[in-house]
C-alpha cells in the first residue's frame, strides 16, 4: 500500500488537475487527515460516538453530478434528485449505517422553475423514504451553476462498523446488488441493442432509479458477515483497487459475472462480453469482503431479503497484483477525478467507448 | 406568522428568481418539510436522538460564498476556509450545540493549486480546532466553478436544544458578540476612515477570521437562560425579523448599539451611526431571546467566558410590528436570497451603500 513516504512532498504552484485524485490524497489529504479515524472509507466516523449509547456515528457527504441518464434524453429533474440521495445512502451501506436523516444543499440559478425544483425535491424525497430516512434540513442559496450537495448521518450497531480495511488472503469478494442496468439503457438508447417495450421500460426505470444497498449492508454488518465493504460508485476495477490497496492485498477476480436476464440480452446482441457491462459503474452495487467460510451463509441472508449477490473473486497476496481468471492483469475502467477521464458528461458514442471498452457502430 | 394559507400554489412555471426565498420557503419548502422537526431552525434534528443517550444530535449545512475580505484584497484561500467552517459552527452555536465534527465538501476546478488547497485546508482545519472539533471526512470533486460546502453535525443536552420558537412578550434580546468589524475594515479598505496600523491590524483579523459563537450558545442553551437563538448571517434586521415571525411578536430595538472601540473610531470618522455598523453582517454574532429577570445573569455568565453580549431589544405583541426605540419602524437591511439583494460579490463603494446605507464619498 502506498504510504506517504512514496509521494515525495509536491510545491504549491502544481496545479490538482496535473495530480490526479490519488496523488492530491496521498500528497496533500493523507498528510493532514491520515490519523482521522476512518479515513479513506465511505463514511466518516464522529467523534464522541463512544459516549452515545450502543452506536457509532457516521456521515458521509457527496455531491451530485449530471445523471448519466440525463444524456439518454431522461431530463427529469426527479432523477437527479433520486440520484443524489443514492450516492449518499450507498455511502452509509458500504458502513452497514441505518440512517438518521440527511441535510441538503441546493445551489441553483434564479431561473429554475418552482416545476423544475419540486421535481427535483419529489425525487430527492422518494429516494429517501425509500430507504426508510427522509431529509430533516438543509440550505438554498441562487448561483450562477447548479450544484447539489447532500450530507447522510447515519448509526451503526457498537462494533459493526464497516470501513475499506480488514481483510486477509482468502476472504472472498462480494458483489452485492444487480450490475449492468444504467449501461444497459445506455446501450438501447444508442441502438445498439433492441427489446420488448415493457424490458425496455424495466431497465430505464432501473437506470433512473438505481437502489443503494442500504439493507445489504446493514444485514451483512449486523450478522458479522463482512470484514470490509467499499460501493461501486466509478466502476467495479478502482472499488477493487481500493480495496487491495487499503488492505494490502492482490485481488483475482472471475469475468464469469452474472446479469439479470435483460442486461445479458443487451449485452449479447451489442456483442459485449457480461463483464464488460457489469464493471462499469451506475448501479449503487456494493463489494463486500467476506470470509471464504461465510460466503454461502451471506448469499442466503441477503437472498432472503430479495437481493442478489454474486462472488466475484479472492483477495490473494499482494504480489500477486489483480488479476482475473485466465491468469492476465486487471486494467479496467476508472474515472479518476482531476484527470482527463473525470467524467462530466459528453458524447455518448464516446463515452460508451470509454467505459465499455469498444467503439460504437460507425453511423451511430 | 405567515402560514400556508396565506400562500396561494404558484404554478410551476415561476422562476424561483421571481418568487425570491421567502416565498420559496412558504410556498414549496413549509408545505413539503413543515411537518419535520426544527423546521426553520438554523439546525436540523436527526431522527432516532431519542435512542441517543441523553443528547439530540443536530446538523447544519452551508456552503461558503466568495468572503467580502477577499474583495477587500485579503484573497488568501485561508479566509475562505475559515469561513466555510464558521457558518457552519454558528449555526450550531444557535442550537447550543457541542460540534461532533464536519464532513467537507469541495468542488474545485483543475487549475487549482496545490499550494491554494492547502491555504485553503489550514483555514477550515485553524478554525475547526478553535472550536475544538475537527474534520472527520468529505469529498472532493473538479468542476468548472469552485464550490465549497460543509455539514457539522452537534449533539445538544437533553432538553437544552435551541431553536427559533419559544420566545413571549417581554422576553428581552440579547446581542452575543462583537458587531461592525466586517464593515469597519470595509470603511477603511474604502480609505472612508484611517487608523494606527495595529488597530487596522486588529480589525482585520476579526474581519477575516470571525469567532462563531459556540461557546456562549452552549453555555446559556446549558444553563437555561435562551428561550430562542438565530445566528446573525444575513444582517441583524432579517434575523430579528425571522425571529419575530416564528414566535408570532413584534419587536422594539434599541439604536443605542455598543460597539468596541475600533469599529467605533471608524464609524465616527465615517460619519455613521454605531447601529448602521452593527446591523450588517459578517461577524456572526447571536441574537438569542432571555426572559427579562434572567438578563443580568445570561451577560454575566458571558462575561465570565469572555464573550461580550447586550440588550438590544424586547419582544413586543405582533401588531406593534418591528419598531426601533424611537417610535419608527424598522426596516433595515436584509439580503434575501433569488432576489436582486442576494449577494455574490461586486462593487465595494455600491456594496458599502447599499449594506450602510448610505453613499461613498465621490471620487473613491
Amino acid at each position: 500500500m502506498p504510504g506517504v513516504s512514496d509521494f515525495p512532498p509536491v510545491s504549491d504552484d502544481v496545479l490538482l488537475g496535473d495530480l490526479g485524485e490519488h496523488a492530491i490524497v496521498e500528497h496533500i489529504l493523507r498528510p493532514r487527515y491520515g490519523g482521522v479515524p476512518a479515513f479513506g472509507d465511505d463514511c466518516a466516523l464522529l467523534d464522541g460516538s463512544d459516549g452515545l449509547r450502543g452506536s457509532d456515528l457516521v456521515a458521509t457527504t457527496d455531491s451530485c453530478p449530471t445523471p448519466l441518464v440525463t444524456i439518454l434524453g431522461e431530463t427529469d429533474p426527479y432523477h437527479t434528485g433520486w440520484l443524489l440521495v443514492t450516492i449518499n445512502v450507498s455511502d452509509l451501506a458500504a458502513a452497514g449505517a441505518t440512517p438518521l436523516g440527511l441535510v441538503v444543499n441546493y445551489t441553483l440559478p434564479k431561473t429554475t422553475t418552482a416545476g423544475e425544483f419540486r421535481r427535483l425535491l419529489d425525487g430527492v424525497d422518494d429516494c429517501a423514504e425509500t430507504h426508510g430516512t427522509r431529509i430533516v434540513g438543509g440550505d438554498l442559496r441562487d448561483g450562477p451553476v447548479r450544484q447539489l450537495t447532500a450530507t447522510a448521518i447515519g448509526r451503526c450497531v457498537p462494533g459493526g462498523r464497516l470501513g475499506r480495511t480488514g481483510s486477509e488472503v482468502g476472504d472472498r469478494l462480494l458483489l452485492v446488488g444487480s450490475p449492468g442496468y444504467l449501461w444497459a439503457y445506455a446501450l438501447l438508447a444508442e441502438e445498439q441493442a433492441r427489446l420488448p417495450e415493457p424490458l425496455v421500460d424495466e431497465i430505464r426505470e432501473r437506470a433512473c432509479r438505481p437502489m443503494a444497498q442500504l439493507t445489504a449492508g446493514r444485514l451483512l454488518a449486523t450478522a458479522g458477515l463482512a470484514r470490509a465493504a467499499m460501493d461501486v460508485s466509478d466502476g467495479l476495477f478502482p472499488t477493487v483497487r481500493t480495496l487491495c490497496r487499503a488492505n494490502g492485498l492482490g485481488a483475482v477476480i472471475t469475468t464469469d459475472i452474472q446479469l439479470d436476464d435483460g442486461p445479458a440480452d443487451v449485452c449479447a446482441q451489442a456483442g459485449l462480453g457480461r463483464f464488460d457491462l457489469a464493471q462499469a459503474w451506475g448501479d449503487w452495487t456494493l463489494v463486500v469482503a467476506v470470509r471464504s467460510d461465510d460466503v454461502e451463509l451471506a448469499r442466503k441472508t441477503l437472498a432472503a431479503e430479495g437481493v442478489a449477490a454474486q462472488e466475484i473473486g479472492t483477495f490473494v497476496p499482494r504480489e500477486a497484483g489483480i488479476a482475473l481468471d485466465d491468469g492476465t492483469p486487471w486494467e479496467g475502467i476508472a474515472q479518476e477525478r482531476f484527470s482527463p477521464s473525470s467524467w462530466h458528461g459528453g458524447d455518448l458514442s464516446r463515452l460508451i467507448a470509454d467505459v465499455l471498452g469498444r467503439q460504437a457502430p460507425s453511423g451511430s
